[in-house]
């Protein structure tokens, strides 16, 4: 079967990118082409858009075939529509992300991918296609997210430190933060609260544990 | 001419909202549409995606030829897909905006518009396709932007006092704003400076005037 159209169509594919921490560094999921064009490259998990299918479906579907991995909610980047940017024809792609917790991590290369893996944000293949330029775009909306939304609650676990949590922010941002601004700032967003518990590690002062008051009000990136 | 694929693609179009402050109100400029689907109604300004053409490109010559309007940079804001949102075919819109200063105002209806006019937001016509949700987007967008960037200042003339800043910030969210707390926020971006002069309104005190020390730096709605 074929299809006709006065003028030219483009493709539309999505493309997504996962973000998790994993061995105290910021990783994000790729795979590697089984099929040509970039056949044995490293790329984002994405793929060609159903003409029948909602974009953020089409987006956790290709995730979950070439994956295995389940993201819940991905959050719409950019649409990335360079007219040379595939070989093959006119494709332009709508992009997603999300930053995962580091619980939902089993992987599997499926469908036409020949694997899958995490690789560090600071030390990634080369990329097929513009997915250097997506994950760049990705990245610089992970970091401006994490200074006014409250993001990176997503990857903690029900009680927390205040120094466990400042650490994510230095793991994602690769720099190091001042410990009393970063306190007066988080504690000034009122979405966190103490549980009344102290948490003692190795030599270290006792720190006291915080809770998220409300799990609906933390953002999924928004 | 006709054209051929193996699997059905969707149709690309661009829709831009350009936003600005008339009247002491934020407007919206729309089209009035020559063509069925909804013929005779209004909408944002846009249409196809050459095959060959850069989105951002189809974003700003659809706004020019429909509105006569030069916005200069237009920021993409989201690409809208739901699959039954033209009647006509699966189209899928990737949107722009952009807020603009009064001085740019000179509007023209051509092209497939037999229309074209500013409209407050707070009082907008039935709009076609799902311009309404789009328009929605635009403006919590340009409202968030407000708290995280710089972006009100592209609507200030050379020089401009607090009262006025903050006069626009108003508009745009129509809502009062504490007068110590927005000095204080908005001094503590660092991108404003005093002149060293002072402006005097009715029976005001006079105001200090101050000047963006770096108009390179200040965002274009980023």
């Amino acid at each position: 079967m074929s299809y006709t159209y006065e003028y030219p169509h483009p493709a539309v594919t999505v493309d997504v990118a996962i973000f998790s921490i994993r061995h105290d560094a910021l990783n994000v999921l790729l795979i590697k082409r089984a099929l040509a064009p970039y056949q044995g490259e490293w790329a984002l998990p994405g793929g060609f858009v159903e003409i029948d299918e909602a974009l953020e479906h089409a987006a956790a579907r290709e995730l979950k075939e070439e994956t295995g991995v389940d993201a819940g909610y991905l959050e719409q980047l950019y649409t990335f529509g360079r007219p040379d940017r595939d070989p093959r024809e006119r494709v332009i792609s709508v992009t997603y992300f999300a930053l995962i917790p580091s619980d939902r991590l089993e992987i599997r290369a499926a469908s036409d991918a020949e694997g899958v893996g995490w690789f560090p944000v600071a030390s990634l293949p080369e990329l097929a296609f513009d997915h250097a330029e997506i994950l760049d775009t990705a990245f610089e909306r992970l970091k401006a997210k994490l200074d006014y939304s409250t993001i990176a609650f997503q990857l903690m676990p029900a009680t927390f430190t205040m120094p466990e949590l400042r650490h994510v922010y230095e793991v994602i941002t690769r720099e190091e933060i001042d410990k009393r601004n970063f306190s007066k700032k988080i504690l000034g967003l009122g979405v966190i609260e103490p549980t009344g518990e102290e948490k003692r590690e190795g030599a270290h002062r006792p720190a006291k544990l915080y809770r998220v008051i409300d799990r609906s009000k933390v953002d999924v990136i928004k």
